[in-house]
């Protein structure tokens, strides 16, 4: 096992690795940003580097001086958490020369599953399903227009060479795809020099089911279930829960069969997700992998009892997996809501501040809050907005349902407005008490209709 | 149901009550003393009565006060915690008269374990096995000398109508018995009226292992596993483990089934402990039952997920008991240590104060934190000093020990000094690692050679 690990990342899930460490016997170095320099992974940690400005991309994204803290402290390995750097293969890359583990897949494997077209390819070589679409570059209308009528409408228009949102179209309906799909392609060509697009269904509303994946380097491949995540504002999710109540016992280990088979594909190793789109009628896509730990791994962590963060590190270690798929057995139900340091009464803006008074709730069974935040602590405006994680574990889902009910009601984050009340409203919606809720219902049913708090 | 429940008790427990109701859908009257104004237990409950000043008897013990609370709010159950009025028969039948259900044994239940004579009849009569000692009262010195030369040396000689530490006397040596027995009789027969006496075996040093009893109005009883409760100081305990190192797995199985034969003896209903000493060649004997919840239950709820606070609500309210024995599964290993408000390098006296910077080591996986503590709070000088109960639980029982001290050291309770430092030695110490200590240990080993930090 490593003696010194390094963590190239903040808040709660900085904190959250510096734990596992200490559990494991490693010593710890965190790095923080001048704006992170009262922050609770600083302090946590055996020793604790200054890397540079607020600014991320001259701090928690400086690859060189990240590496040189590691090589300073002697650090025989960087967690790089989630976000940042943690699916940056450059990163990886330099890890890789400077002997240092990165706490990850290989930079080939980041690579692989980051190119969405690759990624596509692989699956579908694999055999797991993947969204209906074009199966290579589509260069003309009348090609777009077959392909279109094969999969059927809503479609999106997407240019290979793709990013930052040029050359994709959203079409709804055949009529409009001629035209579209001129105007798309022109785009694409004006931005990368290359007009190729290919074509995919959108697969809307839909259950967002992920399946969470550990793989080590003896090729031993397990799943630990699924999470459904279904319930999100912009893309981002805002609660998790497992298991789905949208999956039977067949569909279920279905899936988790095909997150094992997309894993493989990839010789993954180390955690990580295979997100899925499952549509109402229950078949499901893959949709795209994260090759690194997620927020929502506590969900699992809480029905499984497995400890993801250590099971990354030993495997890291070049230890092999301890269990097998056989093994893995879900007890309960679990929920996380994610606290953010923002305003649902303006348009959810960032609320950054100074927590006068601060109350986790804490205590009891089967609950946990992941957090940084300490009394008195002040929320730097430069990063994201997510404050705390509340985790439940019930015998079953109404059980965790209270349970959450009761422990969004006991936080208490005086000075900083959060989304708490909004949580709170969410949890306790019929459909979502019931379970019915797909990929729309939070923005197209749930915010419509709700009347936020206005705080002051 | 209950719709609505009154917590006749303070601190930890009673947060942790007033949680299990909410999460029940119970309303909660909280009852305070003068010096619990600010307490997060009147914070935290539907509603909050203030019973009387500070004084434990003008409040906290003020049974006609609470019932008076009970009856104004309109509770119909009153759960009493440890402590004050959890096992005084008096209030219990006050309870009944009122209408108002104890959360607990009834009245003749609690009479018939307090009498620590009329006990131990019982459990000769169910084939409990019991301490050795005189089957009835012993007049005489000559009767007193036959008895002791059976069972042998140390023993102990007690009043019959004993109680407050009179007529009672440990003898080590047989010389001593004759001019011993008749002085303690001489006390006895001045403090009480009465000469006789009984004799019990001192079985010292022992493990002291207890086992968790659930039993429903339906006759069913169960045993949720063992405690290892031997790290005392003064009587008191101070870490507790599930399950016991102590224990192979038959002897397990039989002290669990011993438990279980005690509770029915009685007709048990609601949770209680049955207390048992173990000598050092495995052979156990009861020593008491505590018919209340106890301090130490989260170790037992850690590994077998089982909310025994539910439990107790949904026993007193009609319910069966929703497992059978073939179901309860222990897993892992869990273990408690008490944060007291004392300072130990001033053996041990109670340090009360305003907790001025509060870190609670929550978070992460297998740790739970119970406390009533917050940012700002007053520890009043009035009442127990145990101020947090840390509780981990692990796959193992290095797992657990590895995540307790991290926990211990992460916490922070600045302005009042705590038992922190003691706790953080004691679990590193090589003979409770190693699991092997008995109720010795800790007074006769570890405390002569440990050399506290002196705190300013």
């Amino acid at each position: 096992m490593f003696t010194k690990v390094l963590i190239a990342n903040r808040g709660e899930i900085a904190v959250r690795i510096i734990r596992a460490c200490r559990e494991l016997g490693i010593r710890t170095v965190a790095v923080y940003s001048e704006a992170d320099r009262n922050a609770l992974h600083a302090e946590l940690a055996d020793e604790a580097i200054c890397i540079g400005p607020a600014k991320a991309t001259e701090s928690y994204l400086n690859m060189q001086q990240i590496l040189s803290a590691a090589i300073v402290t002697g650090a025989e390995a960087i967690h790089p958490g989630f976000g940042f750097l943690a699916e940056n293969s450059t990163f990886a890359t330099m890890c890789e020369e400077c002997q240092i583990k990165f706490i990850g897949p290989d930079a080939k494997t980041i690579d692989e599953m980051g190119n969405k077209v690759n990624a596509r390819a692989l699956m579908i070589e694999a055999g797991v399903p993947v969204i209906p679409g074009s199966d290579g570059e589509v260069s003309t209308v009348d090609e777009a227009v077959v392909i279109a009528e094969k999969i059927g409408f809503p479609i999106m228009l997407k240019a290979s060479a793709g990013g930052g949102g040029k050359g994709i179209r959203k079409i709804t309906e055949a009529k409009e795809l001629p035209s579209q799909f001129k105007a798309a392609q022109q785009e694409a060509l004006a931005a990368f020099g290359d007009g190729q697009m290919y074509i995919e269904k959108i697969v809307y509303p839909a259950r967002h089911i992920e399946v969470q994946i550990l793989g080590d380097s003896f090729g031993h491949v397990i799943h630990l279930g699924e999470r459904d995540c279904s319930l999100q504002r912009n893309n981002q999710k805002v609660m998790e829960e497992s298991p789905s109540v949208a999956l039977t016992a067949e569909k279920r280990q279905a899936i988790g069969e095909a997150g094992i088979k997309a894993a493989k594909a990839v010789n993954y190793e180390n955690a990580g997700t295979i997100e899925f789109l499952m549509d109402l009628s229950g078949d499901f896509y893959f949709m795209e992998m994260n090759t690194r730990i997620q927020v929502e791994h506590p969900v699992t962590e809480m029905v499984t009892g497995i400890d993801i963060v250590k099971a990354q590190l030993k495997i890291a270690a070049g230890q092999p997996l301890e269990i097998k798929q056989e093994d893995v057995k879900m007890t309960g139900h679990a929920i996380e809501c994610r606290i953010n340091a923002e305003n649902p009464a303006f348009n959810f803006a960032p609320s950054p501040g100074t927590i006068t008074n601060l109350l986790l709730p804490a205590g009891g069974m089967g609950l946990r809050v992941d957090s940084a935040m300490y009394n008195g602590y002040t929320i730097p405006p430069f990063y994201d907005s997510m404050i705390a994680k509340i985790i439940v574990h019930g015998e079953n889902r109404v059980e965790a349902l209270v349970k959450m009910q009761r422990a969004l009601a006991e936080l208490v984050t005086d000075g900083v407005v959060t989304n708490q009340d909004f949580q709170i409203d969410l949890i306790s919606h019929s459909r979502v008490v019931a379970g019915e809720y797909d990929t729309s219902f939070l923005q197209e049913t749930f915010l419509p209709e709700w009347l936020p708090t206005v705080e002051k």
